[in-house]
């Protein structure tokens, strides 16, 4: 399976602060390096754990930073920029380094999934991608991976397409579903681009477009005598599997392979087990049952718990926009400047300062334990630190790993991690993430510096 | 304001079954006209209207359909296609005609937004990327509405890029927030693209930057003479206003131009209250609260009902994905082919046949008062047809508006809709939507006739 991330130029795809911080630091010769932390800050609805995924598109996007000549032209017609900052960023690249987790891996809330650190101008500028392409994929692949495991060991494809937030999410969904486990997607260019295996077989509009439903089945196992698989809902699910049948029957003369039949719609547990007696009843023991239609992992738990009879699943649009935590609440920090550890005091928006490193303690056969997120240099014995650097200077510093061992590595760990932190309940238990005693006690200085440098003269004042 | 829809080819941003299908149309030699009706099947979430967005980009992209070389290539590789349909596919291009309702116009559920009459295999293929850019800009826009309406007269920017699902997403909220009424984005590469204003002054990072907050706002300061928003609450919010209005009375001596601050952070109904009196004791009468921080059409309702002291907002994730209503019930549904009117009975989804068109009635002043749906020929005194042919024969016939023209049409329709439509309610009023005559009795007819040829059998069957 190839694997093709190539971001095309996307400078100018960033919030315009991004740009006038930047262009005040120029003012200043603010060249110094900053180090910024990607982490998010709390669980979302009925979440325990993450699954990464976006590093591909960053580390892309990081190696062909350059602001183009239109990029500059329409940023001078702003009016907003001196000539001698739009000259400096004409000559502008990534330069940095970058520590992160490699794609499809578990994470949880507060550690950092990525570090840059850069002369401050190019570790700023880039905030807007890199959280857009790691917070979208890594929230797809978590959801992914979720109705995964209430299906499993049942097969689920990606049908999310028409309804992802736009053309590049639809893009994003087949990859990161993939990441967090699913068999493949319906989506023909995420085949073409990053070679995930595409299934699909016809709609109701196939249906309706023979003057009846016996012919279209027909007609579709004539075409495709290898993989039929008949969607028999369009006028009334067990009529039509009575009809699919008969097709079956005419295939089987022929020596043709019917695959089975697809439901959407109705009662799902229900029509399921009805449609196996009509299957099995006339010798069809081998065919399948595919379900689509309002997917996700909590109507996977709900069907399979009533007893549906299903051997794999489409899920669509409820996946592929994480429509029940359409965002993760995940920020990029300047942790440090200048060798200077530094943090806002917001109420509920506290960082943690410095550069970092995450390291991972486990148990017996390999189970994950708990998580301590330390200062880079600390030393941990048995623990595994888990960002990789994989840029240096601007350079691509790993080999991308294939699709496929990406999916292998999150099956590797996710089987390590605990049912317990996986359930779609909301009060779960959280795994445990502790800071290192250094990280603690620089933390503590940082506040206490802070709060007396910039609100000692608060009561005074106010 | 110039307005460049250049959709690059998606051909393959489809279903797989999409291609399944019209491999089997081709071996059968159906090529006759087929009408898709495009519409929302559901309310979501307490809303009782649409704004409808996204035609610009499905036009660019019905002229620009086309398989590349490239594309063939791997669907070849793929080895579901025959030789002789992937050469009917390298010449396939769109010819069709489409009825559609103008960009930033209100439409209700079951109303077509959009019909297709074109031969079927053409009409068929272009099914998924026509529901992903109407639904996907659609909700935005209507969701943007929301928020615009709640905080009115109150100006909104869009701040969502970072959070947005994707890239593609990003620049498409910043379109469909602007045709629903914002006032600008934060997005740059918006900017450039459609040509919507930015909007942008600094990040926590930027304060961390400097040593001191108070020299962070003296070297923005220095830097933007012009538009100074200092942003106050990296620390503490008050403190942070009292050194704004020390840099803001330094600029004043220069003869600069203090804009205001803004707040991201804590009780925002509070804080501003106490943040304006800073300002007025200080002499500042003139400068503005600019507010951020997870606020969508709730927490803007919100905090102002708590007395909130706000001049204008940044609006972000909540808003970029829509978080209450993350996705439509958006419908392509064929409803007629070879002249032959057509619908399934799946349970909760049937549709309206034939071609159609919505017929608008008004009361005094022009304000909205029912809408019927009727067939395409139907004829309505005083019913205004909604439904423009926006393209014949593959060719756009209609001059596409700038974008502020649409967000002018858009303005001015929503004033004349009815507030107990606009309610944040989940109970609110329904827009009254009914059936003409014709249609109503071609819609009985249709559904007789089916239900003999397809379900005549099946109390006998099963």
């Amino acid at each position: 399976m190839k694997e093709t991330n190539q971001v095309a130029n996307m400078a100018l795809l960033t919030d315009l602060y991004e740009l006038t911080m930047a262009a005040c630091y120029y003012e200043y010769s603010m060249f110094e390096p900053a180090t910024f932390s990607l982490f998010i800050r709390q669980y979302p609805r009925s979440r325990r754990y993450f699954v990464s995924a976006g590093l591909a598109d960053v580390l892309s996007y990081l190696e062909n930073f350059r602001f183009s000549a239109e990029d500059l032209e329409y940023l001078e017609k702003t009016e907003i920029f001196k000539p001698g900052f739009l000259a400096y960023l004409e000559k502008l690249r990534f330069t940095g380094d970058v520590y992160a987790l490699p794609e499809g891996r578990l994470f949880f809330i507060n550690e950092p999934l990525l570090e840059v650190t850069a002369p401050l101008i190019e570790a700023q500028i880039i905030e807007t991608y890199l959280i857009n392409a790691l917070n979208f994929q890594s929230m797809i692949a978590t959801k992914a991976s979720r109705c995964v495991r209430a299906a499993w060991p049942r097969k689920l494809v990606d049908f999310s397409l028409r309804r992802t937030q736009g053309t590049d999410a639809g893009l994003k969904v087949a990859r990161a579903s993939f990441i967090g486990g699913f068999l493949g997607t319906s989506n023909v260019l995420a085949g073409k681009v990053y070679g995930i295996p595409i299934f699909g077989t016809m709609a109701h509009s196939f249906i309706l477009s023979f003057e009846k439903e016996i012919e279209a089945f027909r007609a579709f196992a004539q075409t495709f005598p290898e993989n039929t698989t008949l969607l028999v809902d369009t006028y009334d699910t067990l009529s039509g599997t009575v009809k699919a049948v008969e097709v079956a029957r005419e295939m089987q003369q022929r020596g043709e392979n019917f695959k089975g039949v697809r439901l959407d719609s109705g009662d799902i547990a229900l029509l399921s087990q009805k449609v196996r007696d009509i299957l099995k009843g006339s010798g069809f023991q081998e065919a399948t049952i595919f379900a689509s239609g309002g997917f996700d992992e909590y109507k996977i738990q709900n069907v399979l718990a009533q007893g549906g009879d299903i051997d794999s699943l489409g899920v669509g649009t409820k996946m592929g926009v994480s429509a029940d935590a359409p965002y993760f609440d995940m920020a990029y920090k300047l942790v440090k400047y200048a060798d200077r550890p530094v943090m806002k005091l917001s109420p509920g928006k506290k960082t943690l300062v410095g550069d970092k490193q995450v390291f991972r303690f486990r148990g017996s056969g390999g189970k994950l334990k708990r998580d301590v997120i330390g200062l880079r240099d600390d030393e941990m014995e048995r623990g595994k630190p888990l960002l990789l650097k994989v840029m240096e200077k601007g350079k691509v510093m790993i080999e991308l790993p294939l699709l496929t061992e990406i999916q292998k590595a999150f099956f590797g760990e996710f089987a390590q991690l605990d049912d317990k932190y996986k359930t779609l309940e909301s009060r779960a238990s959280k795994y445990s993430v502790q800071l290192s005693p250094r990280l603690k006690r620089l933390q503590a200085q940082v506040v206490r510096e802070l709060k007396d440098r910039e609100l000692g003269d608060k009561d005074e004042t106010i």
